[in-house]
């Protein structure tokens, strides 16, 4: 049996698998990342242990305990060099965690985790190499080539959201301007519809205002609402670009699409694979499947399961 | 020993090496590739034949032919499945100079047998992976990952040069607008440096006229003139683009420039590393060493001799 942890902004989920990458049962906990990370993961080894308690398992019959965090994680140390979203700088996740959990550990970053559980057991099931591109608040990559995570010499690669896409456009929270991050997360899509809804108080997506979110925006667009239906247009073509560019670098077998927006199913995969299909450089050769995740939050608990 | 042979659009080089990757002996012939494919593969043999005369060898002393060439070979046939610059869809070259050849034969893609060539021997010796990006006529890209060229499922990625960076910008060559290639190869230098001389008649570029080089371009900056300077500043800002674009998802040991803009040495590595350093993604990392490639047309030829 094997556990897996997906450390998150706001939830840490924790789940006992099967060998068969089968979930068995699950327990979660707020992060509250603002305190100590000693105490954020204390509450891991305690999600560990309710898990092992819950499955009236021993801690011999675990194969791996394994995290998938956010920000830049050092595999070998087991140390989070840093991130953004829990504010930590050189911390000893593994070493900390050590203390409450007797069983051999990995870590790796969360988007490479989610990519990994999808090849294993989800949309990606059964191919060679895939890449995840997630569609969330910001965007994340996952590479996973003949079965292995790759993510550089440094494992601070599979930066897909931190390309460059519109060169001297959108600011991004890396600091550069015109990232795929900016044009293509659900935090882009909203900002394209704040921005349609001041210069169209005509549509629906003007009536939303604070609480405007992404599917809102496909909800006005399936509704008829023009405006709402170009703003979807527009961001998709985005989406789509950035895809090609990834299909025309890796040419993997399936290119994973996952995040919130993914649930819009053929609703952005029709058009995404039309423009894809009519842009890819080599167009002689074969085209990769684009899909939707299917596994939704599992994928990260998954794949770090199986690290 | 082996046999390299670099197929370019206008000359067909190849070498005799030792298995040190030493070049022993080379030939050439000028491509003319507007004839039938029969008759350049005919001439790739006579290369083949005159090296092993002038080396003193035969056929059973050689280990194997590799040639890199233009386009998509499809690697298990040694069919080129397309070349744009040689005009050819589905050629089988392997087969066809297997008529003349007595010999294992491999073929690659030229720009990914060049990386291997800078990898094995050159700029990038030594390192666990590495990225070229060629810049010449077009951009071509070489991933090196743990000392294996990848190219994708099918063959036809590591097309660096054919990521957008400026969404909706110039027109690419591949069909799409703002390929890196557009602004990054030195045919997008020569445009950037033409549409300045128009604006600026008093430049030096302005002088040029239909002669206008990149080399001209530079030895203008080099010798004060202000337009030439800032078309070299912009074109430089965009190679860097794409650099940092490709390490944020690479992450590799080494990026290695090459092409003819490579001749200008620090004088391009400078500004480039200088910007990379500032808006790579994951500063608090290692950001990957940034070269220029040190063996010239050479690398092709001893990437497809090791292939």
């Amino acid at each position: 049996m094997r556990i897996g942890i997906d450390l998150g902004g706001t939830n840490i989920a924790a789940a006992l698998l099967d060998e068969h990458m089968k979930i068995l049962c699950r327990m979660n906990l707020p992060t509250r990342s603002e305190r100590p990370y000693q105490e954020v993961i204390r509450d891991m080894g305690s999600l560990v242990h309710g898990l092992m308690r819950m499955g009236n398992v021993t801690p011999d019959m675990i194969r791996c305990v394994g995290i998938g965090s956010p920000g830049t994680p050092e595999k070998e140390s087991g140390n989070i060099l840093f991130s953004n979203n829990l504010n930590w700088h050189n911390v000893p996740l593994l070493k900390e965690l050590a203390q409450y959990v007797p069983i051999p550990m990995k870590v790796d970053n969360d988007a490479n985790c989610a990519a990994l559980g999808e090849y294993l057991a989800g949309a990606a099931k059964g191919c060679t190499s895939a890449v995840m591109v997630t569609l969330g608040t910001g965007v994340g990559g996952g590479i996973i080539l003949n079965g292995v995570i790759y993510d550089g010499v440094n494992h601070a690669g599979a930066e897909i959201g931190h390309t460059v896409l519109c060169s001297g456009g959108e600011l991004c929270t890396c600091g550069r301007r015109g990232c795929y991050e900016a044009y293509a997360s659900a935090t882009a899509l909203i900002r394209m519809g704040r921005q349609a809804a001041q210069q169209h108080p005509e549509s629906l997506l003007a009536t939303e205002k604070e609480s405007l979110n992404g599917l809102r925006i496909f909800e006005a667009a399936e509704q008829g609402d023009t405006v709402a239906q170009q703003v979807v247009e527009e961001y998709l073509f985005y989406v789509a670009e950035g895809i090609t560019n990834v299909i025309n670098v890796f040419q993997p077998d399936v290119i994973v699409i996952g995040g919130g927006i993914c649930g819009q199913g053929e609703k952005i995969l029709t058009p995404i694979r039309k423009q894809v299909e009519a842009s890819v450089f080599c167009k002689q050769v074969s085209v990769p499947k684009i899909v939707t995740a299917t596994l939704g939050n599992d994928a990260g608990i998954i794949g770090a399961a199986f690290l």
